[in-house]
């Protein structure tokens, strides 16, 4: 049996993450392949856990830069080990609703964390391990971040300003541009181009792995 | 007003920690010096509750080695920013019940991480912050495990094997006799005369630290 692959969805508040995940869960059906769906932080009771430290505004302390970086990547940890591992090895595939790179977009270029830290820590949660295909819905923060706020509630980190999700998406677009499989699909044309791009990657990148 | 000096009490199970601080809070009181007092993991409502999370046994997943150490040091961020450097800044002193050198013996030496990645995390959550002095605890492991386990329930970590123990009580001795700022203190005599030891080491302190 051959192992699963890790397919991952990226991208800013109101890219359109939910429903790219559709079409992907879509086509995954019509080919007959098993699947597993993983969101970050969170996925297991430990990192649900940990997000909810993450994400919730009503602290009685302030969440520290340092302790939201190590605790992603704690969450991290927990489900590789624990979900994202045991799925892949057991011949399913895994589609992520985030993964590393929102860390490198959002504690790298957001917070300011330097690539060396990044990396080290990276190394230490992740040993290399990383997704098969990324696709990573490219949209204008001041676009995605109206159409999140129109959708209700923001979380303690869609609270941040503007210059940094600004510094997220140019992050985002610098390490988009360096690995080729990172697959950017621009998110602010019209829905069904947007799904017909998604779809258009993700078939091909099926009809590539299932002849390896 | 000066500020504070963060006195730190280190050492494995069964060392008399517990006693070590009540004899250091005694000299306080009796110098008249204000003090707080903080135990790690912990110290702050979300430290406390990533404290929960290390210790348990009962979790419903595995918690990696890679979740140990970053939770850790989440768990110092947190204690550091909230509590230690307030603290210290508004003239008191801190006495922690264990700090960066538990994390240095047990997930570096009884875990394994490596030196590089251990500085690099402690950097990332500390800056080169430090206790001005710290008093360690040194016991066989065998002995301090044993009242240890006399005294009841042991967590997650005390349930480890003596080989990890071993590690971890050979990288606190290695550390020990790198670093003028650590006092070993041989916590197999009499307890009397332990005791006698901490009081003279914390009173030398005091009448160094408060000429200065």
């Amino acid at each position: 049996m051959s192992t699963g692959k890790f397919i991952v969805i990226e991208g800013m508040e109101g890219a359109g993450k939910s429903s790219a995940i559709t079409v992907i869960e879509n086509i995954l059906i019509e080919q007959g392949i098993d699947y597993v769906n993983t969101r970050e932080p969170g996925g297991t009771p430990l990192a649900e856990a940990l997000r909810d430290m993450v994400k919730s505004v009503d602290h009685q302390e302030k969440l520290t830069v340092e302790t939201e970086l190590l605790l992603m990547y704690a969450s991290r940890s927990q489900l590789l080990a624990n979900k994202i591992l045991p799925t892949l090895a057991a011949g399913k595939w895994v589609i992520g609703d985030r993964h590393d790179l929102s860390s490198r977009a959002y504690q790298g270029g957001g917070r300011g964390f330097d690539e060396a830290t990044m990396n080290t820590i990276r190394e230490i949660t992740l040993k290399g391990f990383c997704p098969d295909i990324t696709i990573y819905l490219d949209i204008d923060p001041h676009i995605g971040l109206s159409r999140a706020q129109a959708r209700g509630d923001l979380d303690r980190i869609e609270l941040e300003k503007m210059d940094f999700f600004m510094r997220v998406h140019d992050k985002y677009r610098e390490l988009a541009a360096q690995d080729t499989t990172i697959i950017t699909v621009d998110a602010a044309q019209p829905m069904l181009k947007v799904h017909q791009d998604i779809a258009t990657t993700v078939s091909e990148f099926i009809a590539k792995a299932t002849v390896d």
